[in-house]
Protein backbone atom coordinates (compact mmCIF):
# COMPACT_ATOMS: atom_id res chain seq x y z
CA UNK A 1 0.00 0.00 0.00
CA UNK A 2 0.92 3.84 -0.69
CA UNK A 3 0.05 6.31 1.39
CA UNK A 4 -0.23 9.91 0.11
CA UNK A 5 -0.24 12.22 3.21
CA UNK A 6 0.51 15.22 3.87
CA UNK A 7 2.69 16.06 6.90
CA UNK A 8 1.09 18.60 8.38
CA UNK A 9 -2.62 18.04 8.03
CA UNK A 10 -4.68 16.10 10.85
CA UNK A 11 -6.81 14.17 8.38
CA UNK A 12 -3.46 12.66 7.38
CA UNK A 13 -2.11 11.86 10.71
CA UNK A 14 -5.27 10.43 11.50
CA UNK A 15 -4.11 6.96 8.60
CA UNK A 16 -0.61 7.87 9.68
CA UNK A 17 -1.69 6.70 13.53
CA UNK A 18 -3.26 4.05 13.08
CA UNK A 19 -1.32 2.73 10.39
CA UNK A 20 1.28 2.62 13.27
CA UNK A 21 -1.13 1.38 15.83
CA UNK A 22 -1.51 -1.83 13.69
CA UNK A 23 2.13 -2.14 13.03
CA UNK A 24 0.73 -1.94 9.52
CA UNK A 25 3.59 -1.08 6.58
CA UNK A 26 2.70 1.34 4.06
CA UNK A 27 4.92 3.31 2.22
CA UNK A 28 4.38 7.00 2.26
CA UNK A 29 3.96 10.05 -0.49
CA UNK A 30 4.64 13.35 1.44
CA UNK A 31 2.34 15.77 -0.68
CA UNK A 32 3.20 19.14 1.72
CA UNK A 33 0.72 22.41 0.77
CA UNK A 34 3.13 24.29 -2.56
CA UNK A 35 5.33 21.04 -2.59
CA UNK A 36 5.69 19.55 -6.04
CA UNK A 37 4.89 16.08 -5.00
CA UNK A 38 1.39 17.65 -4.18
CA UNK A 39 1.21 19.52 -7.93
CA UNK A 40 2.35 15.85 -9.41
CA UNK A 41 0.02 13.85 -7.46
CA UNK A 42 -2.46 16.56 -8.20
CA UNK A 43 -1.25 16.38 -12.02
CA UNK A 44 -0.98 12.61 -12.48
CA UNK A 45 -4.97 11.89 -11.29
CA UNK A 46 -3.63 10.27 -7.85
CA UNK A 47 -5.69 12.83 -5.35
CA UNK A 48 -9.71 11.61 -7.03
CA UNK A 49 -11.28 14.04 -4.51
CA UNK A 50 -8.46 16.75 -5.20
CA UNK A 51 -6.79 16.39 -1.61
CA UNK A 52 -4.63 14.15 0.51
CA UNK A 53 -5.02 11.71 1.91
CA UNK A 54 -5.35 8.92 -0.13
CA UNK A 55 -4.54 5.18 -0.12
CA UNK A 56 -3.14 3.53 -2.91
CA UNK A 57 -4.64 -0.08 -2.47
CA UNK A 58 -2.42 -3.28 -3.84
CA UNK A 59 -3.64 -3.57 -7.81
CA UNK A 60 -3.58 -0.21 -7.85
CA UNK A 61 -7.44 1.39 -6.52
CA UNK A 62 -7.35 4.97 -5.29
CA UNK A 63 -9.14 5.45 -1.99
CA UNK A 64 -10.10 9.26 -0.89
CA UNK A 65 -11.12 10.70 2.69
CA UNK A 66 -9.27 9.99 5.83
CA UNK A 67 -12.23 8.45 7.52
CA UNK A 68 -13.25 6.17 4.69
CA UNK A 69 -9.27 4.86 4.76
CA UNK A 70 -9.30 4.46 8.74
CA UNK A 71 -12.88 2.07 7.96
CA UNK A 72 -10.97 0.07 5.47
CA UNK A 73 -7.76 -0.46 7.26
CA UNK A 74 -9.74 -1.22 10.64
CA UNK A 75 -12.61 -3.27 9.47
CA UNK A 76 -11.98 -6.43 11.68
CA UNK A 77 -9.44 -4.81 14.15
CA UNK A 78 -9.63 -4.24 17.38
CA UNK A 79 -10.51 -0.62 16.74
CA UNK A 80 -14.04 -2.00 14.89
CA UNK A 81 -16.85 -2.84 16.93
CA UNK A 82 -17.89 -5.74 17.21
CA UNK A 83 -21.75 -4.63 18.41
CA UNK A 84 -23.77 -3.54 15.43
CA UNK A 85 -25.03 -0.35 17.61
CA UNK A 86 -21.61 0.70 18.40
CA UNK A 87 -20.17 -0.13 14.77
CA UNK A 88 -23.16 2.25 14.01
CA UNK A 89 -22.24 4.72 16.92
CA UNK A 90 -18.50 4.73 15.87
CA UNK A 91 -19.41 6.32 12.05
CA UNK A 92 -21.69 8.78 14.12
CA UNK A 93 -18.93 10.66 15.38
CA UNK A 94 -16.73 10.09 12.47
CA UNK A 95 -19.26 11.84 10.40
CA UNK A 96 -20.05 14.92 12.82
CA UNK A 97 -16.43 15.08 12.94
CA UNK A 98 -15.88 16.14 9.02
CA UNK A 99 -19.58 18.00 9.43
CA UNK A 100 -18.92 19.71 12.42
CA UNK A 101 -15.60 19.47 14.11
CA UNK A 102 -13.21 19.83 11.54
CA UNK A 103 -15.17 22.77 9.70
CA UNK A 104 -14.10 24.62 13.50
CA UNK A 105 -11.26 23.23 15.20
CA UNK A 106 -9.08 22.33 11.75
CA UNK A 107 -9.83 26.03 9.97
CA UNK A 108 -9.52 28.02 12.73
CA UNK A 109 -5.73 25.80 13.81
CA UNK A 110 -5.10 26.64 9.76
CA UNK A 111 -6.38 30.73 9.61
CA UNK A 112 -4.21 30.63 12.93
CA UNK A 113 -0.92 28.53 11.43
CA UNK A 114 -0.97 28.90 7.65
CA UNK A 115 0.59 31.94 6.21
CA UNK A 116 -1.48 31.55 3.27
CA UNK A 117 -5.09 31.66 5.06
CA UNK A 118 -4.13 34.80 7.24
CA UNK A 119 -5.59 36.76 4.86
CA UNK A 120 -8.99 35.06 5.86
CA UNK A 121 -8.12 34.74 9.58
CA UNK A 122 -10.66 38.11 10.59
CA UNK A 123 -11.08 38.87 13.90
CA UNK A 124 -14.77 38.24 13.73
CA UNK A 125 -14.70 35.02 12.05
CA UNK A 126 -11.50 34.39 14.71
CA UNK A 127 -14.24 34.83 17.58
CA UNK A 128 -16.99 33.19 16.08
CA UNK A 129 -14.88 30.13 15.42
CA UNK A 130 -13.27 30.01 18.95
CA UNK A 131 -17.16 30.16 20.84
CA UNK A 132 -18.11 27.33 18.20
CA UNK A 133 -15.45 25.34 18.69
CA UNK A 134 -15.67 25.33 22.48
CA UNK A 135 -19.25 24.32 21.94
CA UNK A 136 -18.05 21.62 20.28
CA UNK A 137 -15.55 20.21 22.63
CA UNK A 138 -18.05 21.25 25.02
CA UNK A 139 -20.43 18.49 23.69
CA UNK A 140 -17.35 16.02 23.70
CA UNK A 141 -16.22 16.36 27.06
CA UNK A 142 -20.32 16.36 28.11
CA UNK A 143 -19.84 12.67 26.19
CA UNK A 144 -16.44 11.72 27.63
CA UNK A 145 -17.19 12.33 31.62
CA UNK A 146 -17.38 9.28 32.98
CA UNK A 147 -15.80 7.10 30.45
CA UNK A 148 -12.68 5.94 28.64
CA UNK A 149 -13.50 5.87 25.18
CA UNK A 150 -16.12 7.57 23.20
CA UNK A 151 -18.24 4.39 21.92
CA UNK A 152 -18.75 1.64 24.23
CA UNK A 153 -15.80 0.46 26.68
CA UNK A 154 -13.00 0.44 24.04
CA UNK A 155 -10.71 2.23 22.33
CA UNK A 156 -12.37 2.68 18.31
CA UNK A 157 -11.73 4.22 14.91
CA UNK A 158 -13.69 7.27 16.62
CA UNK A 159 -11.11 8.01 19.21
CA UNK A 160 -8.36 7.95 16.39
CA UNK A 161 -10.51 10.13 14.34
CA UNK A 162 -11.69 12.50 16.52
CA UNK A 163 -7.89 12.96 18.58
CA UNK A 164 -6.20 14.08 15.42
CA UNK A 165 -7.52 17.41 15.52
CA UNK A 166 -8.74 17.93 18.94
CA UNK A 167 -4.71 17.14 20.07
CA UNK A 168 -3.65 20.62 18.52
CA UNK A 169 -6.56 22.25 19.10
CA UNK A 170 -5.30 24.05 22.04
CA UNK A 171 -1.42 24.41 20.34
CA UNK A 172 -2.79 25.52 17.20
CA UNK A 173 -6.36 26.42 17.45
CA UNK A 174 -6.29 28.52 20.43
CA UNK A 175 -8.68 26.57 22.06
CA UNK A 176 -8.89 26.89 25.86
CA UNK A 177 -8.47 22.90 26.71
CA UNK A 178 -8.33 23.33 30.38
CA UNK A 179 -12.20 24.01 30.05
CA UNK A 180 -12.43 20.38 28.91
CA UNK A 181 -10.75 17.93 31.37
CA UNK A 182 -12.73 14.49 30.40
CA UNK A 183 -11.18 15.44 26.36
CA UNK A 184 -7.76 16.19 27.93
CA UNK A 185 -7.95 12.62 29.88
CA UNK A 186 -8.88 11.03 26.92
CA UNK A 187 -6.30 13.00 24.77
CA UNK A 188 -3.73 11.02 27.63
CA UNK A 189 -5.18 7.65 26.89
CA UNK A 190 -4.66 7.88 22.84
CA UNK A 191 -1.54 9.15 23.55
CA UNK A 192 -0.54 6.09 25.82
CA UNK A 193 -1.59 3.60 22.99
CA UNK A 194 0.73 1.02 22.53
CA UNK A 195 2.50 2.01 19.14
CA UNK A 196 1.34 5.62 19.14
CA UNK A 197 2.77 7.82 17.05
CA UNK A 198 2.89 11.87 17.45
CA UNK A 199 1.76 14.18 14.57
CA UNK A 200 5.57 14.72 13.80
CA UNK A 201 7.09 11.40 14.76
CA UNK B 1 -38.04 2.70 15.68
CA UNK B 2 -38.58 6.30 15.28
CA UNK B 3 -37.19 8.79 13.83
CA UNK B 4 -36.93 12.55 14.86
CA UNK B 5 -37.02 14.06 10.85
CA UNK B 6 -36.86 17.77 9.72
CA UNK B 7 -39.51 17.74 6.32
CA UNK B 8 -37.52 20.45 4.73
CA UNK B 9 -33.99 19.30 5.06
CA UNK B 10 -31.78 17.14 2.63
CA UNK B 11 -30.07 15.25 5.99
CA UNK B 12 -33.47 13.49 6.95
CA UNK B 13 -34.88 13.42 3.72
CA UNK B 14 -32.18 10.82 2.87
CA UNK B 15 -33.54 8.51 5.75
CA UNK B 16 -36.82 8.57 4.97
CA UNK B 17 -36.13 7.80 1.25
CA UNK B 18 -33.55 4.92 2.51
CA UNK B 19 -36.17 3.26 4.79
CA UNK B 20 -39.23 3.83 1.68
CA UNK B 21 -36.85 1.53 -0.40
CA UNK B 22 -36.45 -1.03 1.83
CA UNK B 23 -40.13 -0.85 3.03
CA UNK B 24 -39.43 -0.77 6.55
CA UNK B 25 -41.45 0.98 8.97
CA UNK B 26 -40.70 3.63 11.29
CA UNK B 27 -42.86 6.18 13.30
CA UNK B 28 -41.90 10.05 12.26
CA UNK B 29 -41.65 13.17 14.40
CA UNK B 30 -41.56 16.13 12.36
CA UNK B 31 -39.67 18.41 14.16
CA UNK B 32 -39.26 21.44 11.56
CA UNK B 33 -37.36 24.59 11.90
CA UNK B 34 -38.44 27.10 14.56
CA UNK B 35 -41.58 24.22 14.88
CA UNK B 36 -42.53 23.25 19.38
CA UNK B 37 -41.70 19.91 18.22
CA UNK B 38 -38.21 20.81 17.64
CA UNK B 39 -37.70 22.95 20.41
CA UNK B 40 -39.45 20.48 22.31
CA UNK B 41 -37.27 17.54 21.06
CA UNK B 42 -33.77 20.03 22.22
CA UNK B 43 -34.85 20.10 24.91
CA UNK B 44 -35.67 16.63 25.94
CA UNK B 45 -32.50 15.53 25.10
CA UNK B 46 -33.71 13.67 21.91
CA UNK B 47 -31.06 15.35 19.57
CA UNK B 48 -27.24 14.14 20.36
CA UNK B 49 -25.68 16.29 18.38
CA UNK B 50 -27.87 19.04 18.20
CA UNK B 51 -29.95 18.43 14.77
CA UNK B 52 -32.01 16.01 13.17
CA UNK B 53 -31.95 13.52 11.67
CA UNK B 54 -31.98 11.11 14.95
CA UNK B 55 -33.02 8.09 14.44
CA UNK B 56 -34.55 6.20 18.01
CA UNK B 57 -33.41 2.99 17.81
CA UNK B 58 -35.45 -0.25 19.90
CA UNK B 59 -34.57 -0.09 23.21
CA UNK B 60 -34.48 3.80 23.33
CA UNK B 61 -30.60 4.49 22.14
CA UNK B 62 -30.15 7.48 20.15
CA UNK B 63 -28.65 7.51 16.75
CA UNK B 64 -27.49 10.56 15.22
CA UNK B 65 -25.49 11.77 11.75
CA UNK B 66 -27.75 11.09 8.65
CA UNK B 67 -25.34 8.58 7.16
CA UNK B 68 -24.38 6.98 10.09
CA UNK B 69 -28.04 6.26 9.98
CA UNK B 70 -28.34 5.38 6.22
CA UNK B 71 -25.49 2.86 7.28
CA UNK B 72 -27.13 1.62 10.09
CA UNK B 73 -30.18 0.91 8.48
CA UNK B 74 -28.66 -0.53 5.45
CA UNK B 75 -26.26 -3.09 6.67
CA UNK B 76 -26.75 -6.17 5.01
CA UNK B 77 -29.28 -4.85 2.27
CA UNK B 78 -28.76 -4.43 -1.44
CA UNK B 79 -27.66 -1.00 -0.77
CA UNK B 80 -24.62 -2.62 1.13
CA UNK B 81 -21.89 -4.01 -1.51
CA UNK B 82 -20.89 -7.34 -1.04
CA UNK B 83 -17.02 -6.48 -2.01
CA UNK B 84 -14.65 -4.76 1.09
CA UNK B 85 -13.14 -1.95 -1.77
CA UNK B 86 -16.16 -1.46 -2.77
CA UNK B 87 -17.89 -0.55 0.59
CA UNK B 88 -14.71 1.16 1.07
CA UNK B 89 -15.29 3.75 -1.46
CA UNK B 90 -19.07 3.90 -1.06
CA UNK B 91 -18.03 5.40 2.22
CA UNK B 92 -15.56 7.66 0.41
CA UNK B 93 -18.34 9.31 -1.33
CA UNK B 94 -20.60 9.58 2.11
CA UNK B 95 -17.10 10.72 4.04
CA UNK B 96 -16.75 13.67 1.09
CA UNK B 97 -20.53 14.40 0.99
CA UNK B 98 -20.67 15.99 4.44
CA UNK B 99 -17.26 17.20 4.38
CA UNK B 100 -17.31 19.52 0.74
CA UNK B 101 -21.00 18.49 -0.78
CA UNK B 102 -23.38 19.87 1.77
CA UNK B 103 -21.65 22.74 2.65
CA UNK B 104 -21.75 24.23 -0.61
CA UNK B 105 -24.45 22.26 -2.48
CA UNK B 106 -26.99 22.54 0.51
CA UNK B 107 -25.73 25.87 2.02
CA UNK B 108 -26.41 27.62 -0.96
CA UNK B 109 -29.89 26.33 -1.13
CA UNK B 110 -30.40 27.13 2.32
CA UNK B 111 -28.98 30.62 2.24
CA UNK B 112 -31.49 31.12 -1.32
CA UNK B 113 -34.51 29.55 0.42
CA UNK B 114 -34.91 29.69 4.09
CA UNK B 115 -36.04 33.61 5.22
CA UNK B 116 -33.86 33.66 8.65
CA UNK B 117 -30.41 32.60 6.46
CA UNK B 118 -31.28 35.70 3.94
CA UNK B 119 -28.98 37.86 5.68
CA UNK B 120 -25.99 35.68 5.13
CA UNK B 121 -26.68 35.25 1.23
CA UNK B 122 -24.36 38.24 -0.13
CA UNK B 123 -24.05 38.59 -3.30
CA UNK B 124 -19.82 37.25 -3.13
CA UNK B 125 -21.04 34.44 -0.93
CA UNK B 126 -23.57 33.23 -3.15
CA UNK B 127 -21.55 33.36 -6.29
CA UNK B 128 -18.20 31.85 -4.53
CA UNK B 129 -20.82 28.94 -3.40
CA UNK B 130 -21.53 28.41 -7.16
CA UNK B 131 -18.38 28.52 -8.21
CA UNK B 132 -17.50 25.72 -5.93
CA UNK B 133 -20.69 23.65 -6.28
CA UNK B 134 -20.08 23.71 -10.14
CA UNK B 135 -16.67 21.90 -9.52
CA UNK B 136 -18.10 19.66 -7.30
CA UNK B 137 -20.91 18.50 -9.33
CA UNK B 138 -18.86 18.80 -12.59
CA UNK B 139 -16.10 16.24 -10.02
CA UNK B 140 -19.60 13.73 -9.89
CA UNK B 141 -19.97 14.29 -13.81
CA UNK B 142 -16.90 13.61 -14.77
CA UNK B 143 -17.16 10.14 -12.94
CA UNK B 144 -20.71 9.01 -13.51
CA UNK B 145 -19.76 9.48 -17.16
CA UNK B 146 -20.56 6.14 -19.00
CA UNK B 147 -21.09 4.30 -15.33
CA UNK B 148 -24.64 4.08 -13.76
CA UNK B 149 -23.91 4.79 -10.02
CA UNK B 150 -21.62 6.52 -8.21
CA UNK B 151 -19.75 2.46 -6.50
CA UNK B 152 -18.96 -0.58 -8.93
CA UNK B 153 -21.89 -1.37 -10.78
CA UNK B 154 -25.36 -1.49 -8.40
CA UNK B 155 -26.83 1.28 -6.72
CA UNK B 156 -25.65 1.84 -2.81
CA UNK B 157 -25.83 4.36 -0.08
CA UNK B 158 -23.62 6.67 -1.87
CA UNK B 159 -26.45 7.07 -4.36
CA UNK B 160 -29.04 7.32 -1.60
CA UNK B 161 -26.43 10.03 0.13
CA UNK B 162 -25.54 11.89 -2.72
CA UNK B 163 -29.06 12.19 -4.36
CA UNK B 164 -30.38 14.12 -1.59
CA UNK B 165 -28.88 17.05 -1.88
CA UNK B 166 -28.07 16.95 -5.42
CA UNK B 167 -31.68 16.51 -7.03
CA UNK B 168 -32.90 20.23 -5.37
CA UNK B 169 -29.66 21.71 -6.77
CA UNK B 170 -31.55 23.43 -9.28
CA UNK B 171 -34.59 24.47 -8.22
CA UNK B 172 -33.02 25.44 -4.62
CA UNK B 173 -29.86 26.07 -5.53
CA UNK B 174 -29.79 27.60 -8.41
CA UNK B 175 -27.16 25.76 -9.51
CA UNK B 176 -27.13 24.93 -13.57
CA UNK B 177 -27.48 21.69 -14.00
CA UNK B 178 -27.77 21.50 -17.77
CA UNK B 179 -24.02 21.46 -17.63
CA UNK B 180 -23.94 17.88 -15.69
CA UNK B 181 -26.10 15.38 -18.27
CA UNK B 182 -24.14 12.49 -16.44
CA UNK B 183 -25.51 13.72 -12.90
CA UNK B 184 -29.09 14.32 -14.47
CA UNK B 185 -29.63 10.84 -15.97
CA UNK B 186 -28.14 9.27 -12.86
CA UNK B 187 -30.42 11.22 -10.61
CA UNK B 188 -33.74 10.10 -12.96
CA UNK B 189 -32.11 6.24 -12.13
CA UNK B 190 -32.58 7.22 -8.46
CA UNK B 191 -36.13 8.23 -8.78
CA UNK B 192 -37.23 5.57 -10.84
CA UNK B 193 -36.09 3.04 -8.16
CA UNK B 194 -39.22 0.85 -6.86
CA UNK B 195 -40.15 2.64 -3.75
CA UNK B 196 -39.24 6.11 -4.43
CA UNK B 197 -40.69 8.61 -2.33
CA UNK B 198 -39.69 12.86 -3.26
CA UNK B 199 -38.96 15.06 -0.69
CA UNK B 200 -42.33 15.99 -0.09
CA UNK B 201 -44.01 12.91 -0.67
Amino acid sequence: MRLYSMPSSGNSYKVRLLLALLDCDCEMIDVEYGSTALEAAQRDGRLPFGKAPVLELPGGRLLPESNAILCWLGEGTRFWPADAVARAEMLSWMFWEQNQHEGVIAVRAALACYPHRAADATPERMAALLEAGHRLLGLMDAHLAGRDWLVGDAVSLADICLYAYTHTAGSRGGFEMGRFPAVTAWLSRVAALPGYVGLDG
